[in-house]
């Protein structure tokens, strides 16, 4: 599998062709954005972190029915996957009250839900990617009904499945959010990454962040938090 | 029915006691306010308007299946109203994009939806009435689960009822702002008001505003379209 032309550049990975059209190679970087790309920065190691913790996931996920774009590692920092169309809405799942929604909604961070919650963004950085819902997503024609439902259906799934995982690692799983791309024949898969720099983990006894909220928030202790969910992960 | 101490003033809307503990009355003024509050002003005959007409539909939708908190007319500003405790929810219906749905999702007004869409904001000045979905509201305890079906469900039949109705007139309804209310036996109502402060109402051929609208971006005109649509509705 050998790297072809770029096709695309985001704020931490870039996108390559392969010689085979239905899939590309994901390269991941070390540059972090934050509050809506206000904020720059470079977090030394991230790249490698954020493409091995995600590909480690998307394998666990993948045997236990989510189907994923993962194909191949091809080494720390890149990663073939499935070509897919992205569908343009961002998939937050909640267990407890952090960041946007606490602010918002004007309540404290760490509020345990009963149950977890499901909100979409939709993906525009031109309109700093809006809340919506499911209505106002069909009214759009962002995405069919039957793909709304089986991303939520998808979603809640991963969110029981990872909650479960982290919890063993001594890790909450706050709140994560997800994409799910279109393969070329329609079917929904998981894409993206699952990381510290698209989940909140906070550790279970003492609730430090050990996530991009250190970033976020000139916290400090940035690469050692991505460390340690590393360790935790992968015990190395 | 008597008029006795004040229990609320917002800001088209005052509130009385009356000598019924389950019963209070409702006044409404001519003064409005837009654009989070930011706008203030005198709608001359509004309070009379808004109250005739919201009682009209009330009564129409009662007839119809749907419960709301109408009683009696008093005179052409106040009314008597179950007292319900409000869920603190605003319901949004729309039919066709306009207003903040156009802005936040960088659309242009006009779009005609296959299917209505609903929204719920959270009642909270403080906050600026965020955008909220269903998660979010039983996360926070705003409501329980079965009333919000039973609100979407009561919200999407006023919708069906009004829509044809105004048709008749030669009025689209393009969207507009439910509130429902909880009787002491825990039973949800229709509450607040159906006027051209809660809808926007376009003419059928001109796409012409009669509503609210014509204030909140000082197009002129405005106690002519309330007028107007008094005349549509009543003939007088």
């Amino acid at each position: 599998m050998s790297k072809k032309e770029q096709l695309y550049e985001g704020k931490a990975k870039k996108v390559f062709a392969t010689e085979k059209a239905d899939e590309v190679i994901v390269s991941y970087k070390d540059d972090a954005t934050a509050l809506d790309g206000l904020k720059k920065g470079t977090i030394n190691g991230k790249g490698s972190i954020n493409n091995r913790m995600t590909n480690f996931f998307m394998q666990m996920l993948e045997k236990q029915g989510v189907p994923t774009h993962f194909v191949e590692e091809l080494n720390d920092r890149e990663t073939v996957v499935k070509k897919v169309s992205i569908v343009p809405l961002e998939v937050i799942i909640r267990n407890i009250s952090a960041g946007s929604f606490a602010k918002r909604y004007g309540v404290e961070e760490g509020i345990v839900f009963n149950d977890p919650t499901i909100e979409f963004s939709y993906k525009n950085d031109d309109l700093h990617d809006p809340l919506i819902n499911s209505y106002h997503a069909l009214a759009l024609g962002l995405a069919t009904k039957a793909e709304i439902e089986r991303i939520k259906e998808l979603a809640f799934k991963v969110n029981d499945l990872l909650k479960a995982y982290f919890l063993k690692l001594n890790v909450k799983l706050v709140d994560f959010k997800l994409e799910f791309g279109r393969l070329s024949d329609g079917r929904i898969v998981l894409a993206d990454e699952i990381s510290p720099d698209t989940c909140r983990f906070w550790d279970a006894e003492t609730n430090e962040k050990l996530d991009k909220d250190r970033f976020r928030r000139d916290m400090g202790g940035v690469e050692d938090a991505y460390n340690e969910m590393m360790r935790r992960v992968f015990g190395d």
